[in-house]
């Protein structure tokens, strides 16, 4: 099989594997104070050392949690409850209409059920917020506003957001920013320190760990509320019995990614800019959606995550291309996994003016660590059939 | 060294490692619709219908979540909340005075910030509930009560409650009931629907499985709203990406343990007895809380956990004695690993009526499926010195 699908989830590193094989055959519970419990302690402290190492943030600002949705409810959820509580006019939720569900849905939710108000930025054409835009809203609204929340990197499109222009904005203000930067740990440079942001969501399965082990990097001075009450864990803002082997297994995938940037954002967008070019000689009519590949850089980095291309390719239904793709062994996506199945096209390619039809005829392919030129040659050499085939499904239905 | 703090967190069992391990190398989000997607999909769907077929539950009850502290929190914050916007006069949640910190902190968080009035149910002196208490609660505040959460077996000192007569009392006045079953599962006869609770949490490190991976046992009638929104995985209840390697292991765990169950309530319980009879031969003023070795089976199975034994020693600090006992490489608790460290006495010991000097100078040794007599006769050797060294520093301090 061709595995194009790494931005829904990547193979583990092999070095993330070992770590955490090696440590499920110890028992320790991390908060007992006898020697295994100290010693799986000591385990998750220089875990936490390493991955706060990796991404420019202090070990204290390291709050480990079960994922991204985990870490995207808690930072959204969080601190609009803990600003709410200092100070009642704070009932306003910002959120980008491109973000993943997992920030999107909890913002919604709160206003729906915790009297919270809604502001939804827009995005330009290539899936990107401008920070004029934030600041607009803000310049109307800050006294009221409790939490904003913009992704770092899109994970359907791929488009990156200067966060810290973003940040800048919101501090201006006073308000804390949060972002979702599952898809850009390990892809792009992030440097939690720098970037400005108050918190950032990462995840382990984005980037060659586990699944079901993130964190959200939260600064000391930031104000959240828990959401899993319990037995005080993290700094009292997470509770739930701390997973050694899970902790060290995304430590060792944090810094092997994060190590491997460099490589990526040369050797993948190789990749992913010859699938692009090939698919389009193949399919002339299919286009690019988000970023355009020869971009200016964002912040030093890429301004589209080095292993995203997405296309339309009109005419088409992306579930059939989907699924005609993977009878030639051949593994992508429509968009997000989380929504996959879902029929409606996808609320990121609309909030970027993406007309119906062409939002419904579109498919991503994600590269990711393990990908080769063998894989672009096999999505290649399938897409002609596959898209005539898909044609004339649509076109007989 | 002697492990006996299996209620903190207990070896993972060669079959759960073994499936952990195998899993770790694929690929492929549940969510996900190509093969890779639909393979993993059909994996946590046969570990769905394993884990329900062991807890006598059906598959589509079964969410999975991250372990006792989310499920926990889900149970009691969700019904909660669906409750109220069902009817705005559902404001009241039910604790009892023993519950784990993950039912106890998320219901007082509930009272604090989310217009709830907290009503907590006393226990006897053994740290039982009994269903005329919670009648009479509910036969003075019905209309006013969102949820009851009552725990299956206490997490320190062991005691069973009869959880199906709590159910039915509860249904008696139309109210749903939560059971916090993480330390029942797998050392007790659990049958979610035999129960009538309607909802349960249990979790992998508890029984032989991984940390970081459980799930709340939810019937399909009762309404409960999401803590983490997203993807809409779990019947919309709980997003995130699922965990395959872990929920495997969980279901290889939660089989295993659940088989076991005869074996341990007879020869754990064994182990047990001796345990207790022979600290209290060396230590003669020792005495042991809770539920007595010999009181009358509740609801067809042992009225105390049989891993579990609870003793006070007078004139002696309960983390003195930890240490000195960890320095003769016996491991064990003074009661929740939660809350290690916390210079205040058990809030279970004080709901039971034990004095606060007491309540300070006690121990758990907590068995489990990988405990032998050498265990036992290690404690045993241990603790006539560790006492006599832990009195002699309190009466100097």
């Amino acid at each position: 099989m061709t595995y194009l699908d790494h931005a829904a989830t990547t193979p583990m590193l092999p070095v993330a594997v070992a770590r955490y094989s090696e440590a499920l055959g110890r028992v320790g519970n991390p908060s007992s104070l006898h020697t295994a419990g100290r010693r799986a302690r000591k385990d998750v402290e220089e875990a936490r050392e390493s991955i706060a190492g990796a991404v420019g943030a202090l070990p204290t600002e390291v709050v480990l949690a079960t994922g991204g949705t985990e870490a995207d409810n808690l930072a959204v959820k969080g601190i609009y409850w803990a600003r709410r509580e200092a100070d009642p006019r704070h009932t306003g939720v910002v959120v980008s209409a491109v973000e993943h569900h997992a920030v999107l849905d909890a913002a919604e939710w709160l206003a729906e059920h915790e009297g919270a108000t809604l502001h939804v930025l827009g995005v330009d054409e290539t899936g990107r917020v401008h920070p004029s835009a934030l600041r607009e809203l803000l310049a109307a609204h800050a006294d009221e506003i409790a939490v904003v929340s913009v992704m770092w990197a899109n994970n359907e499109v791929g488009s990156v957001n200067d966060v810290r222009a973003l940040a800048d904005v919101a501090h201006e203000f006073d308000v804390p920013l949060h972002t979702d930067a599952v898809q850009a740990v390990g892809s792009l440079p992030v440097d939690f320190a720098t970037s400005g942001a108050d918190a950032l969501s990462l995840t382990g399965h984005k980037l060659g760990g586990p699944v079901g082990v993130g964190a959200l990097l939260l600064r000391r001075d930031a104000s959240c509320m828990p959401l899993l009450h319990g037995g005080g864990q993290e700094r009292d803002v997470r509770s739930g019995t701390l997973d050694v082997a899970g902790t060290l297994s995304l430590a060792a995938a944090v810094h092997a990614a994060v190590d491997d940037v460099p490589r990526r954002t040369v050797e993948l967008a190789g990749l992913r800019d010859d699938l692009v070019a090939r698919l389009v000689a193949e399919v002339p009519d299919a286009t690019l959606n988000g970023v355009p590949l020869d971009a200016a850089p964002v912040a030093g980095g890429p301004a589209r995550l080095p292993g995203n291309a997405h296309l339309s390719f009109p005419g088409c239904e992306g579930d059939s291309l989907l699924m005609l793709l993977d009878a030639h062994e051949i593994e992508c996506s429509t968009g997000s996994a989380c929504t996959a199945g879902v029929a409606r096209p996808s609320h990121v390619l609309l909030a970027m003016g993406v007309e119906e039809a062409a939002a419904r005829g579109s498919l991503r392919f994600s590269l990711g660590h393990s990908s080769t030129a063998a894989d672009v040659d096999a999505a290649v050499a399938a897409i002609g059939p596959v898209v005539e085939r898909a044609r004339g499904a649509l076109a007989r239905s």
